[in-house]
């Protein structure tokens, strides 16, 4: 992980440099990253990791690389208060794999750059942000033990136990003593060339489809906005959570990248393009029609509605991590990829100035479908 | 350049989505980036830019691909006040280039995740951060002409003309709103296998260069303190500079990556280590010692210190973006290398437990060079 000194904007320590504080930190962080395997490393193509100006990785003879950048930023894409550490870290890196996810790439290696208060280093074991549950079930699915003790060695935890999972080594990065806590996350994949799933693909005639459901991320925030809002100023650190908000808040929380349903639809040629729902499916789609030239229609009845979710969030709540892909007509698609349901939601048309551009289809009639998903600076 | 919809703490607005905002100013810095030309893009390796899940690039069979992140924070790695946002964003993808030129890689392509609060979006002529000065060759040198109009256009307009001098397209990134401003450039090189410049390859007997000069970024960084505070809370948006403190400044605000020079050592295997230097010779060339083993000699007399810089600046300032580098004795190492002066400044030496990891040889004497660059949370 290389260092940049910044502008000197700061009060310099001479003598305390290269011994303490940031280096020291950086040891640690290299010692967790390493978890993920030397040998598992080198086979993804990482040549040369965290320690020198640049990682330097390797892909095979006519792969393409795949890159995408991801920022999160503290009050904005989440709340210290309110989001486990864990989950900030794993949220993080979800983001950045689910766009791999979305183009049928093979991870092969993150890159992070951390800002955070220097509050935020040293906080101990019960520091705010920490959610606590006595459930077994939620603490399995949740929370990882046993607890590290600052915040961000729990932010480094919730991050490297999803790399870890999707072998996607952590390999070099910045850190940076910030006045609030931003971290941008930088996968890079590899893809054959020529074969990569796109956003321009869809024509008229093709199937739409999703993996998993929709609205269970936005349900999940809301329950969490709600418990935080009845539990201010101390936030929710050990609070109780009831049973059947687990699920939801699951969701939210530590979303599930669909690496494997892109994968197996990049090899099987089975998605004629592709987009992975971070804006939610009324933006997505459309982000997908326009690159395609394209108009769509939305059953309303088919769509797979997360458990405690309601039609809007399912249309229009983001962060839900699922695939929305299309696949030409006749072309078999399962009902499940690696255990993910997958759900035909409608059909792609010819764009005409007599049609809106997203259609949803209820029982009541049909409606434009505009965008509502997210916008910044809106 | 892909979007994320974040955790939906902020208010939403239906129907203003996918319009406005955001959007626009995307689809604005898509043009902007542009200008670097589709061609050259090609040939650089881009095989998609702005605009799916992922940008796709290519390298040749043999090459590696070279991988580096920095994060640059307003308060900590510059100063809204105090410097032009141009220079901001030349100085953010510096960075990123002088890393790629330590490793001797060919820049394939820049990748920016920018966090920027709403109020810099649309700042008019006369707004903060603009210094200017009415010398032809300042203006010549610091400026580009035309003045984009907001802070985020003038900041691309910087990033993307040392982007277009060192062909490296703006091939992705995120955009964000955010409470303070804050960049994270990612860099993306080719390097031959097995032939990159590396930070452990120094052997006792090397001896050591430097390009350029040294302790230029912070005699300029202690000169813009100076003229800001002599005109607070006003900043220096309209001060006239001094024609002999142009060329201190400018080692400060648009420091040059030395990737030719980094090229032609690893094209002609002349160097056998090398780091850029970022945090001061100090700290850089202990990284350099500590990575290959070996201890140091530092000639003081045969520093090359930029004009108006003191020893102390030459020793322990940062930021300068020069490479230091070492070599096999023996090896010739021309004067300059692409107009770049290049000065031998000392040797390579065993490491042993009665001498310090690096010695400063001094007319008066020689005495143990501590690390005294910048250390993050020290």
């Amino acid at each position: 992980m290389e260092r940049k000194r910044p502008a000197g904007l700061g009060a310099r320590k001479p003598g305390a440099a290269v011994r303490g504080g940031e280096l020291a930190m950086l040891a640690r962080i290299r010692a967790m990253a390493g978890a993920t395997g030397a040998k598992s490393d080198r086979a993804n193509g990482v040549r040369l990791g965290i320690g020198d100006d640049c990682a330097l990785v390797a892909v095979k003879p006519g792969e393409l690389v795949a890159v995408t950048t991801d920022f999160s930023i503290a009050g904005r894409h989440f709340e210290l208060d309110w989001h486990p550490a864990e989950a900030i870290g794993h949220r993080v890196l979800a983001r950045g794999l689910s766009d791999l996810a979305a183009m049928g790439a093979r991870p092969i290696a993150a890159f992070l750059s951390l800002g955070v208060p220097a509050t935020l280093v040293g906080i101990g074991k019960d520091g705010s942000g920490r959610l606590s549950g006595k459930q077994g079930s939620w603490r399995r699915e949740l929370w990882r033990e046993p607890w590290p003790e600052s915040w961000i060695d729990r932010f480094y935890e919730g991050l490297l136990a999803l790399a870890r999972e999707f072998r996607t080594p952590l390999a070099g990065g910045d850190l940076a003593e910030s006045p609030i806590a931003a971290a941008d996350i930088v996968l890079l994949g590899a893809v054959p060339q020529g074969k990569s799933l796109l956003r321009c693909g869809a024509r008229p005639g093709d199937q739409i489809y999703v993996t998993g459901s929709l609205g269970g991320a936005a349900a999940g925030l809301a329950i969490l906005k709600a418990l935080a809002g009845d539990h201010q100023p101390t936030g929710i650190a050990g609070l109780k959570i009831p049973r059947k908000l687990e699920a939801a808040l699951a969701k939210h929380l530590y979303p599930r990248p669909r690496v494997k349903q892109g994968l197996w639809l990049r090899k099987r040629g089975a998605a004629s393009s592709a987009i992975d729902m971070s804006d939610g499916l009324s933006t997505d789609l459309r982000h997908l029609c326009e690159e395609s030239g394209v108009a769509a229609e939305v059953d309303a009845a088919a769509l797979p509605i997360s458990h405690g979710a309601t039609l809007a969030q399912a249309l229009n709540g983001g962060e839900d991590y699922e695939l929305l892909f299309t696949s030409r007509p006749g072309t078999r698609i399962p009902r499940r990829i690696g255990e993910v349901p997958v759900t035909r939601i409608g059909q792609v048309f010819r764009r005409s100035a007599k049609r809106p551009m997203i259609t949803l289809v209820t029982p009541r009639g049909r409606r434009a479908l505009e965008a509502e998903g997210w916008e910044h600076f809106a």
